[in-house]
């Protein structure tokens, strides 16, 4: 029996670990990403990182999550935002030419959904629909403890959701879409634009603590369309659990209690009292974690 | 090998047939449901017509596909508005009681989609959403052959998504949903405060085919919401298929040609190549083809 490594690869820093079977990092890696060097320079740092943690020992899968679009099925990352000038990287390939053996590829939402699904708040359900609010919304499927990855690897895409046909444009998404209105950007721009508020979605969260009235007001708005959002993925799915997570929820009850009321209004009445939402329960090792399982069967 | 009997419960009318597996329909019987006289009346009218078609032989299994709301993992009919009276009716228990076999219940919108997703332009992929677009607007999702039912077997409920906050209200549903302005109900009612028509759907569809004008605006509004519901679906699902049926969309290219060209605009670019909807197959025996699937293993 080999080892798992998980590869959590984001725009600013790339990590990896081994991972053990009982969802613990034995040990872990962090380096810089500097994808302006190209991916070559960068999967060449995977591989010597993948190296040293395996010390020798025989390596039975490498599992990497990464910022979308990326094609899960062939292992390419298209071209993520979030690695400006990546195109077409056949990530996948090129690792498992250097160490043969199982290598697979899924985005970060989903990797963070699986490790909920298996160690964190989703454990013990057979649906479980994760959500991240932070920079951007995610969000990702696990059934029977495995990603949905749909056929094309866009499932779990929520954040464009259009949920106001009339409502803000947002970056490439659809207008009036989830996360034009929810994403931790959209309270800051939107908190700009109404109120000359600089500080971005940080100083809205730090006034909204204070009290102050005006970032309570955006902060409504971005609460009313997630709970929106939550409750449209209710009626499509019906998943036995949602799993919350992502720097907007760490506001705590100044976010989760609102929303939970908001939902309400938006459900069949039958399904009210079943409502079961749930925030993260993994810290930021959920990448690494959760990528560790793409290649465990 | 005994027979499998599918059953579709409708408002209206009763079905019950003997399906054979390569899904041909070997002999159906149908009757008027007259749901007033009491769920019993029609469960007694059920049995008779599921022994009548026995003719004495092996009963494996029964599927019934009935409207929703109902609970399929309990069997029970909750308080469906096409079946007004019925309140939380255990017809599972009540028909297994009585034939000692394998009794299951699932919507009419799921039952439509297994038949498609077995027999008709679903077959062949691993993850088809079938979507009717007729009286009001349902759902199904079919994954490796199985409906994929949700917790509380409310997945599918595409009719209550919330396209628009500021929206339309329409029966019980959100205001704005995509029932309350593609659904042919809504058609109709729309024609009727915009223009005065008041033939319902039926005469909206009629005028498009003579090019009215008033008709191609009402009929235009529900396609763009159709095409926002759809969009919404692929990024959070990205099934490899869409089969779409149900009255509206008999009007063939009239609203065919249209849904596919402004589905595009709210797609990932890169996901409008791979664009996958196709027509319903199944005529009016999908209901009993599909019930009779959710007793074969």
């Amino acid at each position: 029996m080999g080892i798992h490594i998980g590869v959590d690869l984001g725009g600013t820093n790339v990590r990896a670990a081994v991972v053990l079977e009982n969802g613990t990092v034995e040990r872990l890696l962090q380096e810089k990403t500097e994808p302006e060097q190209g991916a070559e320079f960068t999967i060449q740092k995977i591989i010597h990182m993948v190296e040293n943690l395996a010390e020798g020992r025989t390596i039975e899968g490498i599992g990497i999550g990464a910022p979308g679009p990326l094609d899960p099925h062939r292992g390419v990352i298209l071209n993520p935002p979030n690695l400006p000038g990546w195109d077409e990287v056949a990530i996948v390939d090129q690792i498992k030419a250097h160490f043969s053996v199982d290598v697979q590829l899924t985005n970060d939402a989903n990797v963070a959904a699986l490790a909920e699904a298996r160690y964190g708040n989703g454990r013990g359900f057979s649906s479980v629909f994760y959500i991240t609010v932070s920079t951007g919304v995610g969000g990702g499927l696990v059934l029977d403890g495995k990603v949905f990855n749909g056929a094309q690897g866009y499932a779990g895409e929520i954040g464009n959701m259009i949920l106001n046909p009339n409502g803000y444009h947002y970056s490439n998404l659809n207008k009036g879409s989830l996360e034009s209105y929810a994403s931790g950007t959209a309270i800051g721009k939107r908190a700009y634009e109404l109120y000359g508020i600089k500080g971005g979605s940080e100083e809205v969260f730090d006034r909204l603590k204070n009290g102050d009235e005006q970032a309570q007001r955006v902060v409504d708005d971005a609460i009313e369309y997630l709970a929106m959002g939550i409750a449209n993925l209710t009626h499509i799915l019906n998943p036995e659990v949602f799993v919350i997570g992502g720097g907007v929820m760490n506001a705590g009850d100044l976010v989760w209690v609102p929303l939970k009321e908001r939902i309400k209004k938006y459900l069949y009445p039958e399904l009210v009292p079943m409502m079961n939402l749930k925030p993260s329960a993994l810290s930021g090792d959920a990448g690494v974690i959760g990528a560790s399982l793409l290649t465990r069967k």
